[in-house]
């Protein structure tokens, strides 16, 4: 900051942090000849995304590829694209109009996807934009080859592979951007909050050289008219480099991986609490704990409730529609993920249980 | 950042920082029972405007109200719906598509406005978005009237009001949130840049009570589903805390006005330039001077080169479509708006131009 606090990257202008963090991201992405495109968040990248995945086929001569299709439970940030492409239907609502031309397909059913892409029309499509374990619609872990066999359609059917990994990345599944795990190379990949790990607001899209190659050319002959004041920030890229170096001094980023089966076996027992319909651990550091059906049915806002006493144990949950979720920091210890555990089942001990829901014990 | 560097405010949690930035732009803003909410830049302020302003008529009783009317030369950031609302063409094309709903109405002509309003039928509209001073479209000073008039529209029609102070906020215009001077009190404000003078990112809306009130109320009644992660980021809002106390110890907001003059009759003289079709000053501290159409329809990427020469000779300034714009520091002083004139003079020398455009003396 004593050197060069703020200066927008625009034009031919750029920083030093910017150019530097831009580099390394593109080094370290399983996407080919990379580039990245600075925002300040998730759903800043996500809106880039989508415009680029579209424009990429309006500059390719195939302008009727307009369609993106999301996933059932994404989450993809709050901005206008973001929003309109959600699967959460509760996030969808009560806006009065989305913006068009998208599908949600289903969460773990391929042939599920592939029908949308039939009805879609395969020649429409821009893009299917997908997390590789979607985060805020509630940590639904992978299925057995559903991500591999999306990339295989957009191959197939020619559309643009953008995978969301504002949550997944930076160590959160073990790896830099999350979807290393299933062999894939997107055509794009959103990135945000571990970037910095929070401390300053900052996100991009790291871009597959063919997608950015319409507006990578001579000043003049295409110009990118997209350009947030914002945009590789010198301080807040600074500060990502600075959270690039502790993550490779540390030796972070594998601990999203090698701590999964902690995460699960601490959680796990959760599974046989009464009020408790499913555990979803095991992949990555993250996890959801979802209630009965019974419950969410008899007791409103649930999950909050859940969340409250899991606050007033010490324990610091997020709300989801259906229960709660943790993302614990990569340097936690297999005592704190207990601690974590212990907090969920006070919670859950202490919800203000009515019949006819089998009551919970101690409650 | 050595108390608290970041936190998320989400839910029923939020910090201090946060809390007195929201209470003390509250409490200058010209917006009846004031509330804000944060974003990280002034596109993030747009998107969660226009989903405000759609989310409050579907509260209301009132669902056909989606419709958006935005102006001329227009522009609103580049996420999904400020994309979709721009009133500047090159900024819309090329996405293949755009969210819908949206009507552009004319700049300086208040009939044209009434007319938008009965072509979309006013019981349809839901908010009427547009800037004091246009600004990334060409610096168009405000016509006797116009602001006022549409104000008065709106009201008639029971349409929102959304003024865009992203760029005339914080002192440009001589005010804190630049529309004071024409005496209106919007039913939201979306506000960025100034507030933190760009040091770190930080946007946000002001938006009225009855507008936030659907949302404002009891827990677990109706949730405010759209919260960014950097939504009243700690640092970001002591940052804009510190940026505040510097306009007020300094008495730098009304510079803006007092500023005004000054730099129109700096920038005057290049009027008569032979290149310069008209030079847009004396309403805030923010100015554009425009080619000739001669010399933009010769000149390859005119605007860019004119930039280039200002460049050379020491100044910087903004491309637009049609010329190049300035905007220059509150803390400049007269003798720094002459350098401006004189490097931008320079920049026009320098241009190449071929018959049959007028040569520039000395070019």
């Amino acid at each position: 900051m004593a050197k060069l606090e703020a200066y927008s990257c625009f034009a031919d202008i750029a920083n030093r942090p910017a150019l530097e963090l831009a580099d390394r991201l593109a080094a370290l992405a399983p996407v080919d000849d990379a580039k990245v495109f600075f925002g300040s968040g998730g759903a800043d990248a996500i809106d880039t995304a989508v415009k680029l995945a579209r424009g990429y086929w309006q500059a390719h001569g195939e302008p009727e590829r307009t369609h993106v299709i999301s996933r059932e439970t994404g989450y993809h940030g709050t901005h206008g694209y973001g929003t309109s492409i959600t699967g959460i239907p509760p996030n969808r609502e009560g806006w009065g109009v989305l913006a068009g031309e998208n599908t949600v397909a289903p969460l773990h059913d391929l042939d599920g996807v592939e029908k949308v892409f039939a009805e879609v029309g395969p020649e429409r499509v821009a893009a299917v934009v997908l997390e590789p374990v979607t985060g805020a619609g509630g940590v639904h872990l992978p299925s057995e080859g559903y991500l591999e066999g999306v990339a295989e359609l957009c191959r197939l059917h020619g559309a643009l592979l953008v995978v969301d990994s504002v949550i997944c990345g930076f160590g959160r599944l073990g790896t830099w951007f999350g979807i290393e795990r299933f062999g894939v190379r997107p055509d794009m990949i959103t990135f945000a909050k571990g970037v910095t790990s929070g401390y300053l607001p900052l996100g991009g899209v790291v871009v597959a050289g063919r997608v950015a190659a319409p507006w990578w050319t001579t000043p003049g002959e295409r110009t990118l008219r997209h350009g947030p004041t914002y945009s590789g920030h010198p301080t807040c890229c600074a500060v990502g480099l600075a959270t690039l170096d502790i993550y490779e001094r540390e030796g972070l980023i594998p601990r999203g991986e090698e701590l999964e089966t902690p995460l699960l076996e601490a959680l796990a027992p959760l599974a046989s609490h009464p009020l408790v319909h499913e555990v979803r651990a095991g992949f990555g550091l993250l996890a959801a704990v979802e209630l009965e059906p019974e419950v969410l049915a008899a007791v409103p806002d649930a999950p909050n409730k859940l969340l409250a006493g899991a606050r007033a144990a010490g324990v610091l949950v997020r709300g989801l529609g259906r229960g709660v979720a943790v993302s614990p920091p990569l340097i936690v210890e297999r005592e704190h993920l207990d601690l974590l555990a212990e907090g969920i089942r006070a919670g859950l001990d202490a919800m203000p249980v009515e019949s006819p829901v089998p009551s919970a014990p101690g409650a």
